[in-house]
């Protein structure tokens, strides 16, 4: 039976989700308390792995056993297993041609800031500070620069070995609630670092330190040193994935 | 002259408060970033101590000094040398008789909630799952038995050395908002995890594990055992300090 898990985890005191030796990871502590469960090396496979420090709402994890427990019963059997900062929403069975790798249509990443003058240590792991306002009706033009498919090698950090470069950002939402400000964003797949780069890109656009024609320029020649900067992981989440 | 800071933290990584040896505390972080900033010790006396895990959103700090900064450029200088998770609000010049601790009024605790059938992870560090429904009514009974001075004796955790266990709490709010509770325990002063005994206390009798006859003789009889359990730490917060 394959088994599909929608997890969620607060990426703070994780290495990242893909297993390394010694540290500790998303991944290790979903296949360590499968291991207590079913007394069995479970191999998982993620829709895709998140970065140190990267949060998620809803990772989709699938794995296959043998073992007789109903598949919904496996959230509360492994929560009873994992430490606080990773759960499992909700389990299922899923057919066997089910991959949430391979399967996975689209995903979605939020990116999280907020206004203030002093850091707010209670956000501090989830939200990125911003010292001065926006200019958010540029930013909503940059937006529609960025949407769509296009080669991203402007956003795809450098040192990455990656050499297909085009995506498609279906959509970049941005909703401002008070002094908070989140941006979803919207793709079929996306470069090492690509939504962090595209929200440091918006940052800088809406701070005017960057023009809309110097980020299409960014865009057409592939140049990273042209886009903005990489926002720090803490403001990044795993929002949804969605499946075929 | 005397400078009052008013300080948050995310109390989730310090052994509590106060300073003691080899561990990492808020006040000693606090104190050595006044000494990277003064260039020499300088003792801090805050409204009280908070334990390991108990968050702050208006703790109140004051120090004396001979240094020409003004009062309040304190909380820019420090925050640049403050880690995330502990900043300095504001900070402004008090006269000299000002005490952060013996001056202080009222304090109020925030005890912070939530209702569901998984832990969520990015609420671990904050607030404290409840997986049943609650009789609110019952609890707003309650707290009016708990409301006014007293001798909270029952309230405070065995093994405590305290002599004096009358205290006044002036009023308890219960604040719900979709599947958040938060509770406000507004008092001139706590026992030792008191605020986290009155909540438990208060949950019991919202899932009908106690009542309210068996809570006014717990007060009466000052019998620690006849009141609620101590609720987590994770899920209070020093919410603010009024002063004279």
């Amino acid at each position: 039976m394959r088994v599909l898990l929608t997890v969620a985890y607060d990426g703070t005191d994780f290495c990242g989700y893909q297993i390394q030796p010694d540290l500790r990871t998303v991944e290790s502590e979903l296949e360590t308390a499968l291991y207590k469960l079913l007394k069995v090396e479970t191999k998982t496979i993620a829709s895709g792995r998140t970065d140190s420090g990267v949060h998620a709402t809803n990772q989709k994890v699938h794995f296959d056993t043998n073992a007789s427990i109903p598949a919904e019963k496996y959230a509360d059997a492994l929560n009873a297993l994992l430490p606080g900062d990773v759960k499992v929403i909700s389990s299922k069975k899923v057919s066997d041609s089910f991959n949430a790798r391979y399967s996975a249509k689209t995903k979605t990443y939020r990116y999280s800031l907020y206004f203030g003058k002093v850091e707010n240590p209670m956000l501090c792991r989830y939200k990125t500070l911003l010292k001065f306002p926006l200019d958010l009706e540029k930013i909503k033009s940059a937006i529609k620069v960025i949407e769509g498919e296009h080669d991203f090698k402007c956003f795809l950090s450098s040192g990455s070995s990656v050499k297909d470069t085009v995506r498609t950002v279906y959509s970049i939402k941005m909703v401002k609630k008070g002094n908070f400000l989140d941006f979803y964003v919207k793709g079929n797949g996306f470069l090492y670092n690509m939504v962090r780069i595209i929200v440091g890109s918006l940052i800088a656009i809406g701070e005017n330190r960057l023009t809309i024609e110097e980020l299409e320029k960014a865009i057409k020649t592939g140049n990273r040193k042209l886009a903005g900067k990489t926002m720090p992981a803490k403001g990044l989440t795993l929002y949804s994935v969605s499946y075929k």
